[in-house]
């Protein structure tokens, strides 16, 4: 099956490329709200699964024993961008549990943000695995680790504790199976499973319900989502797609983005989770249709309906910053 | 009609991602060697054919009134990573023409050459027009007002007497009208316009046969590809897939790419020119492409076609620099 175009990019009034994709919105029953493409076809959820992925931090009483608040559990759900508040408060995670970046095993790379790199090269620095974008997730992980017990070393391997205790919580959320046939190697370097998209639809659908949830893990999902949603900032950083979308409707949307045109997302309101993946892997196309998709289901409220859709239509600027195109989601998204 | 999947995106053994896309290979009598896709879409070529674009500053006698050779000449035709020795060929060729940046109408930003970037942060620096990857391609815009005459300022506007000239060499070559109704705006801020893709496979045939082509068109298009393929550092930049492409067989292999997934390219020896775009607009793609489209045509030299190959499959690598996906060109590509 061909996914249909989701979002056309303009350039003047002619079209100069197009971005295909599948979206799934599920309620927490299993219910299939609204399907575009092939949403059975197995993807790769990468960063956008980081607030599942960080259920154990909180379940296995880590974060408390740390005393992490809003802000440290969205940084362990974040793809930052590597400012320097993102960078001080991975380092001040890793200190609370006796460790500094050398634990972390994500691999250094320059801060995603452009302002940032600037700002450390202009400072006569250089990147550290406190930069990578995932090395919040990592202190969640070391974290962890060392609450319960278990040597950190190798903690990214499949089949090491920290992995096995993420997988679990993955297998029980998606109600999908995460086996080795599934598994390839995140950038980060931990362990990614491709599943049904759908079934990570249904995964935040009970996450933002707890449906099914023991008392635990109901509430470690409450506060990890209410975190991201309360700090957008620490789950991305300054100019981004998912601080915009979670800033335009306080506590009401809940976005995470991943690699290779990724989106989870989920709204309390009205009980649905929401996955989408870009066939093509492009982030611009992939925020482009959450935004779409969500101004659709919360279209009650019109004027947050229409920040939404003009964050849908991203402008496609000239470098003088003359607009000379923007992207539109097609007619399948409204 | 929906353009076939050229190249995937796997990580481990799982397809991620894929780009779909449309290529044309034609003799430069306007017979079609190879079509894959919608080959008479419209499409923006953008930086692809600023081979093209270049003519009137030969023609005009303007390359050889400031004396330019190989790398004045490749750098008109780049789209350069901001590298120095890109920026002080392009302030060299501005001041051979009594000017300076001031000049400049693309507009400024960081060089696209990360290392580049780096270098001018540490060293206090901010970039200016000439750090733009266009500013050679302008550069070659005011030289060539200044020799024939007519005041620079505008030259990116359409109508503009330097637009004008650009506007007929595209026609000419391409066979293809280039008007109003297909005109947007370029990044760098002149006009782009979009033709069929088969247009241009057919206009770098006769770029690179200079068949039906005056004697000054053909002496000009010869030294402008003769140029690029002697100089593929100042038509791109370090690391650059156009860099590895030409240098993979010097002077029997023209590439250049341009934004939105774009390539145009040449092959002297079979007389062919190739031209594709992806659909959602991916470099990553469009490089993985125009390698494979051109390891099948130079098939017969199979040290080439492996090496091409190589650069076809790109490997996709995790943030320790481990293997962990690769790009690859599907069954429609071989």
């Amino acid at each position: 099956m061909t996914n249909p175009v989701l979002v056309e990019v303009l350039r003047g009034a002619i079209i100069e490329s197009a971005h295909r994709g599948a979206i799934a919105v599920f309620d927490a029953d299993g219910k299939p709200v609204w399907e575009i493409g092939d949403t059975a076809r197995p993807v790769f959820p990468r960063s956008a699964v980081k607030a599942i992925q960080a259920l154990p931090l909180v379940e296995s009483g880590a974060a408390d024993a740390f005393g992490f608040g809003n802000r440290e559990l969205a940084l362990a759900c974040a793809s930052h961008s590597g400012e320097p508040a993102h960078v001080e408060l991975a380092r001040s995670m890793l200190a609370k549990a006796g460790l500094d970046e050398t634990a972390l095993e994500c691999g250094a790379h320059w801060p995603s943000s452009h302002d940032a790199t600037l700002a450390l090269a202009r400072a006569g620095g250089s990147p550290n695995a406190l930069h990578n974008n995932c090395s919040g997730k990592h202190s969640g992980f070391l974290c962890t680790c060392v609450h319960v017990g278990v040597a950190h070393k190798g903690y990214v391997k499949a089949g090491h504790a920290e992995q096995e205790m993420v997988r679990d919580a993955m297998q029980a959320v998606t109600g999908a199976a995460h086996g080795a046939d599934e598994r390839a190697t995140d950038g980060c370097s931990i362990p990614t499973y491709a599943v049904p998209l759908r079934s990570f639809a249904l995964g935040f659908a009970r996450m933002v319900t707890t449906t099914g949830f023991g008392p635990e893990r109901a509430k470690a999902a409450k506060r990890l989502l209410s975190a991201c949603m309360a700090e957008p900032f620490f789950v991305a950083g300054t100019g981004r797609a998912d601080v915009a979308l979670m800033q335009a409707a306080p506590g009401r949307i809940f976005v995470k983005g991943g690699a290779e045109g990724v989106y989870c997302a989920a709204l309390p309101e009205l009980g649905l989770g929401i996955a989408l993946k870009c066939d093509d892997g492009a982030g611009r196309a992939a925020e482009s249709m959450v935004a779409a998709v969500i101004a659709k289901l919360l279209h009650a409220d019109e004027i947050l309906a229409a920040r939404l859709l003009e964050l849908a239509n991203a402008p496609i600027e000239s470098r003088i910053g003359a607009k000379v195109g923007a992207l539109m989601p097609t007619a399948a998204l409204s």
